[in-house]
């Protein structure tokens, strides 16, 4: 049996193998950059005007003559026509400069005579209302970091620039197998000494407010051939969760099945409660969660081990741990850390309510969970704890 | 030309047509409970061993006499035998206790000799070890209630009542139209004149981060005839957002399209920056965003106001609005509010540079909007003002 801390640690010590793949860019919202990226062109990748107006050139502008317009310029046009002195030309905001400008003066500020304005503008300065080339970016610079997080605003950006496939952390590839010869489906009749099925249904939400869908998912009976038949199927993915038989019962058979498919055991056990009999192991590069079957063990041993684990191939980090103070007091045995469903507002963190493992009306109203440290016995209220906010 | 605060109550007093789905359970994370759940059974269905041990009659345990062990019942098993004094049974974890049992022994506490055990535990009363029947929900008694954010836990525990299907505010049907003759896809080579789209790229990750994908995208030259087709496509549409040509410039055609169309315009232009030229409309319920084509203006647009419509839609809350210090000083000018690319931590929020709307490297960096009020013109270090965080 290990404490949570020694838990962490071998998870993350066996953790560790991100891979990086290339992606379309529409696709990468949420997930990390693996590499710098550079800036494929200019942007803007010409002088544009900001405004709509009149563009011409401010060092050969003749205060005392009007400018004769000689064409327009739309966005997305181009005039390849150069400008002498004394021209201008009709700009839209988003349009390139003709060669030979390098000012726009805004529409309202001019005084428009047949072909010809007159500028009336007392602030106007050289390059006024012109967006320069490379003001954003300059081409071939580095304009995102490896390990940025892709945003809304990063994808535009990165759109914007031209870019349309980026390299990421990959997610790994996940895959559930849920245990247990007393479960049945949701919907169907309630039978004797049968419950419903819960476990896919948290593990599923869970990941894919993750952004992640499993590979697979598939239910087995509590009998080790099968259940070591189904784990073979599976040992390819990255990460291997199974829920339930992970105890010393007569029908718990997720170890010994483990052990036969040549799964490596880290260790077995951890002094915690909830989800004391979590397994962890590695088979090749595979990480494989045996989590305990109550439905409570399961989410708390998913957000406080699992998803540090999905972290590690994605770089990304999902939840916050803060500190907090208790609204309440709390007795606990010594011996375990405790993991208890809270709710937690700007100003302390409550604990809910019918902790127990089986229970999970609290957990549906729970945003957080809150570690209570092994060693010690009673908190006090207002004592500070670690919270893992989920919400 | 409308305030901020007018724009905010416009759309507000426009929006509040949610509709009610009816969807399966495992679709629903992160969606709101548009009705009270009922449970449709108690939980625990049965009284169920919290152990691996022994089951036996409390009030009829002799404890100088040996139970007899008379038969063995597994989880998901049914023992329909009465257990008489004297008797015990072997049982496993989550089994349902038979009839005519009411505690169990943990394995441990027992000595074994051959079919008889011997209880040795001091600390045993009626009732250990047992979950009784519906200690966690009562048949027919509300379990969640109205307006319940659905997480992974309230998923799993409402799997774990028998719960497959839920009814949920749903999510809006949104389409996107992006206008601009100036723009070509990313991938491509940049041509003269032209700059790489971005905005359906930027809208549709932000979308994806409330769990929407838009039902079409169409991207339309700067052509009344052609945006007004595209528009009256899509009309039936919960809420239509277009980008570009909003403003009064001469190729400017989405106000008058949508005129055309037969949307009403509750309003135009709103004293902010960026996003001056931001149109809202209305067609039967379809909410129409007309949002100004600079990438920072759709995005800062999108999280300001079209977030708030897709809320009163899910009744969900996305964003925080928090109240923070500035790290810098800032000056601006009054008569417009500013939404300001921000970074923030657990202190305070900096205003970043670049925050001309058309630059998106500081967007990409940004995890919040900062509000700068528009009557004031100078903000010190150290003030507190609203910022939207979206990271």
């Amino acid at each position: 049996m290990v404490t949570v801390q020694e838990a962490r640690k071998l998870i993350h010590e066996n953790c560790g193998s991100s891979k990086i793949e290339e992606i379309p860019l529409i696709k990468s919202c949420g997930l990390v950059l693996a590499e710098e990226v550079y800036a494929p062109i200019d942007t803007p990748p010409f002088d544009q005007s900001a405004m709509d107006g009149y563009a011409f050139s401010f060092d050969d502008w003749d205060k005392h003559a009007d400018f004769k317009v000689t064409g327009e310029v739309q966005a997305g046009n181009y005039l390849s026509q150069e400008l002498i002195p004394n021209q201008a030309v009709r700009i839209f905001t988003g349009a390139a400069l003709p060669m030979g400008t390098d000012t726009v003066v805004m529409q309202e500020k001019v005084v428009l005579n047949d072909s010809y304005i007159r500028v009336e503008d007392d602030k106007i300065i050289k390059g006024s209302n012109v967006r320069l080339r490379a003001s954003q970016t300059k081409k071939d610079t580095v304009v995102l970091n490896k390990n940025h997080l892709l945003t809304p605003a990063s994808i535009s950006f990165l759109a914007g620039i031209g870019i349309e496939k980026v390299k990421i952390f990959s997610p790994p590839t996940i895959s559930i197998i849920v245990t247990g010869k007393e479960l049945i489906k949701p919907g169907q009749a309630i039978e004797d000494g049968k419950i419903y099925e819960s476990n896919s249904f948290g593990l599923i939400a869970a990941l894919e407010q993750l952004n992640i869908t499993p590979v697979s998912v598939d239910w087995v009976d509590d009998d080790e051939e099968q259940i070591r038949k189904i784990i073979s199927n599976w040992l390819q993915s990255d990460i291997l969760i199974l829920t339930g038989g992970v105890s010393v019962g007569d029908y718990d058979f997720v170890s010994s099945a483990l052990e036969k498919c040549g799964v490596k055991k880290i260790f077995h056990k951890v002094k915690q409660k909830p989800g004391k009999p979590f397994y962890f192991g590695k088979f090749k590069d595979t990480l494989v969660f045996g989590l305990p079957g109550n439905p409570a063990s399961v989410l708390t041993c998913f957000y406080e081990y699992v998803v540090n684990a999905v972290s590690s191939f994605t770089l990304k980090k999902y939840y916050e741990k803060l500190m907090m103070p208790l609204a309440n007091s709390y007795t606990k045995k010594p011996g375990l850390t405790y993991f208890l469903k809270g709710i937690s507002n700007s100003e302390n963190v409550s604990i809910l309510p019918h902790q127990e493992s089986y229970m999970m009306d609290s957990y549906a109203q729970a945003n957080c969970l809150i570690e209570l440290e092994e060693g010690e016995e009673n908190f006090s209220q207002g004592e500070i704890v670690p919270v893992l906010k989920f919400i």
